[in-house]
C-alpha cells in the first residue's frame, strides 16, 4: 500500500501554476497512541492555503519545499487509537494532499460527520460546510440584513459568494453579484437568484456600474475580494451599510503588495461598519446555520454549485485554476484509487 | 449697527492659509416670521467646514467666493419671531462667521442651550458639546471600551481627541496617544492620563513604534485622522479590535487625493470591527453623554483644553493652524465686538 502525495515543489510567484505541484509517494503513516490513520476522499481547495506557500511564517507553520500541502478534507477513519473515533467515521479536519494523513485530537477543524445520506458527501465540504456556514453567518450575524435590502456579492460565482447570493435572495434581498467572466454572470444571474450582475473586468469605472446597479445604495456588501472591488463598493454603500469582511482573496496571491485603497473616508461619511470575521468564533450559530441550509438544500431552494477534480494528481492544477478566479463554486479533489 | 463678516476669498489650495479669508461688512439681518437673529459669541471651529470651501457640492451647498464662513456658533439670541425662542436664550446652531446671523426653526444643530453656570459658556461648544460627546459615544456605544483594554488616540491633543484620552483613562482603560509634536506629547503624558505617547513625525515606522507601545495590541483604536496612520493601526490590532471612525482629517485638506491604505487584509485576518459615526446618529445617548461629562468636569476628574482666538478678524488665521495641525484642544474663535 502507497501513500500518494501532492508536495510543493516550488514557492508560487503571483497565482499558483500546476509545476509548483508535485506527485510523490511516501510510506503510509500508522498510528500510534492518541492518532489515527485517515483516507482522504474530498480535499476542500481554499483560498488560505495560498498563504503557507510562501515559505513565510503566518498562523501556520510554512509548507517547507518537498513538504505535503496542508488542506482541509473530508476522510474517512481507517484505523484508530483516538478516543471517540472508530474506522468507517466520517470526519472533517486539516488533513494533506494525499491518500493517507495521520491525525490526532488536536487536528484543527476536526469534527465528525454524520451526513444526511439523502445529501451528497461532498457537500458537506462546501454548502453545508465552511462555504456555506460563512455566508449564513457572514449574512445574518455580521451584516444583520433585513428583506428588502439591496446585498451585493463579490466573487458571486465562487464557493462562498454562490452561496451567499442564494441566502441573501431566500431572505428576500435584493441581490447583486460581482464576477469576472461572462459564463459565472450567466450563473448568477440564472442560477443563484441575483437581480442584477455586474462584470467587473468589463467596466473602466466599477463604482459607477454598482451606482447604476444599485441606485437605492448597498445596505450590505459580502466582501470576498477586497482590493479594488472593495474600495468601488464603499462609493456605492448607502449610509448606515454593513461591509462583511470574508475574505480578500485579491491580494492571496501578492500578499507583500497589497492593493491600495483610498475610499476608507466614505467610513465616517456614510457612517458604515465593516467587520472583518472567522467562521470559528461564531461556533453558536452554527448549528442554526446548519439546519437552515439542510433545509434549503433538501427542498431544493439552495443549490450547491460544485466543482470537482477526479484524483489527486489534478489537485495542483485544480488549485491553479482555482486561484486564477476561472472556476465556479466549491473545489474539490475527489481522491479516488487510481 | 454694522455685521462684521469673515467671507471666502479664494478656494484653499490644501491647507487653508488666512489670505484665504477676508474680513467685510454687511447690513446686519432682521428677523421676518419664524425667524430669528442671533449674536455670535463663540465660532467652533470644525474639520468639516474645509470641505465646504472647495467650491464643490456636498452634503451642504459649498460656500461661493464672498459668502460668509458657515459654521457652527454659540450664539444669543437678539430679536425672535420663532416660537420658543426669546430674546436673551442662548443657542447652538450652524451659522455663519459674522457677528449676527439670521437663524430660523431649520438651522442645523439648533438647539437651546441650558447652561450650568459654574462651567464656562465655551465649554458647551467643546467639552461639553460635539467634541466631549463624540468622544463618550464614539468610544462606549461604538468601541465598546472595557477596563483594562488598550485604548490608542490619533490627533490625542485635537479637540475630540483630549477628550476621549481622558475619558478612556477615567473608565481604567491603558491610553496610548499619537500627536505630531513634542509639546503635544507632553500635554498627552502630562495633562490628559495618556500612559503612553507616539510622536508621528519622529517615527520612520509608526506601525513599529506601534508595536512597542502597545504590546499586547490595541484593543480600540479611536480614529480622528485616517490615512497613514489608521494604516499604521491596523497593524497593531488585537484579535477582535474596534476602530472607531471619527473623522479622517488627514484627508480634508486633499479631498481629490485620499492617501492609500495597504492593510485592509487585517479587517479580516484580525476581525476587526470598524465603524464610521456621526454624533446626531446618536442622539439617544446624548443625556447620558452630557451627565457624564458635566460630572467629570465638575469634578475636576476632566480637563477642557480650549484655544480660544480673540476677535473674529482672527478667525481665518485661526482656522488656518488649526487644519495645519499646530493647534492643541478645542479651537474657537470669541467674536467679541472690537
Amino acid at each position: 500500500m502507497i501513500n500518494r502525495q501532492v508536495v510543493l515543489a516550488a514557492h508560487p510567484q503571483g497565482v499558483p501554476v500546476a509545476d509548483d505541484f508535485r506527485l510523490v509517494t511516501a510510506p503510509v503513516p500508522s498510528a500510534g497512541p492518541g492518532q489515527m490513520v485517515v483516507r482522504n476522499l474530498y480535499l476542500s481547495l481554499e483560498a488560505a492555503i495560498r498563504s503557507w506557500l510562501d515559505g513565510t511564517a503566518n498562523y501556520f507553520e510554512p509548507i517547507a519545499l518537498g513538504g505535503a500541502i496542508r488542506g482541509p478534507s473530508i476522510a474517512r477513519v481507517e484505523t484508530s487509537q483516538l478516543l471517540g473515533f472508530e474506522p468507517g467515521d466520517l470526519v472533517f479536519g486539516l488533513h494533506h494532499w494525499e491518500d493517507y494523513s495521520l491525525s490526532d485530537g488536536n487536528t484543527v477543524l476536526l469534527k465528525k460527520l454524520t451526513p444526511n445520506p439523502a445529501l451528497p458527501l461532498s457537500w458537506y465540504a462546501g454548502a453545508l460546510g465552511g462555504s456555506g456556514q460563512t455566508a449564513y453567518v457572514g449574512l445574518h450575524r455580521i451584516g444583520g440584513i433585513k428583506p428588502g435590502e439591496t446585498v451585493l456579492v463579490s466573487a458571486a460565482a465562487g464557493a462562498t459568494g454562490s452561496m451567499a447570493c442564494q441566502i441573501a435572495a431566500l431572505e428576500g434581498c435584493r441581490v447583486v453579484g460581482i464576477v469576472g467572466a461572462d459564463d459565472k454572470a450567466e450563473v448568477v444571474l440564472k442560477e443563484l437568484g441575483a437581480h442584477a450582475v455586474v462584470n467587473y473586468r468589463k467596466e473602466p469605472d466599477l463604482a459607477a456600474a454598482l451606482a447604476r446597479t444599485c441606485p437605492e445604495g448597498v445596505n450590505v456588501y459580502f466582501d470576498n475580494v477586497g482590493g479594488a472591488t472593495l474600495d468601488a463598493a464603499l462609493m456605492t454603500m448607502a449610509q448606515g451599510g454593513r461591509i462583511v469582511g470574508c475574505g480578500m482573496i485579491s491580494d492571496y496571491n501578492n500578499a507583500a503588495t497589497p492593493t491600495p485603497l483610498y475610499n476608507l473616508w466614505q467610513v465616517v461619511e456614510r457612517q458604515l461598519k465593516m467587520q472583518g470575521f472567522l467562521l470559528y468564533s461564531y461556533l453558536d450559530d452554527l448549528p442554526a446555520a446548519s439546519a437552515a441550509l439542510e433545509s434549503w438544500l433538501l427542498s431544493g431552494k439552495l443549490k450547491a454549485m460544485e466543482n470537482i477534480t477526479q484524483g489527486l494528481p489534478g489537485a495542483g492544477a485544480a488549485y491553479s485554476a482555482m486561484m486564477a478566479g476561472t472556476t465556479q463554486g466549491k473545489n474539490l479533489v475527489a481522491v479516488g484509487e487510481g
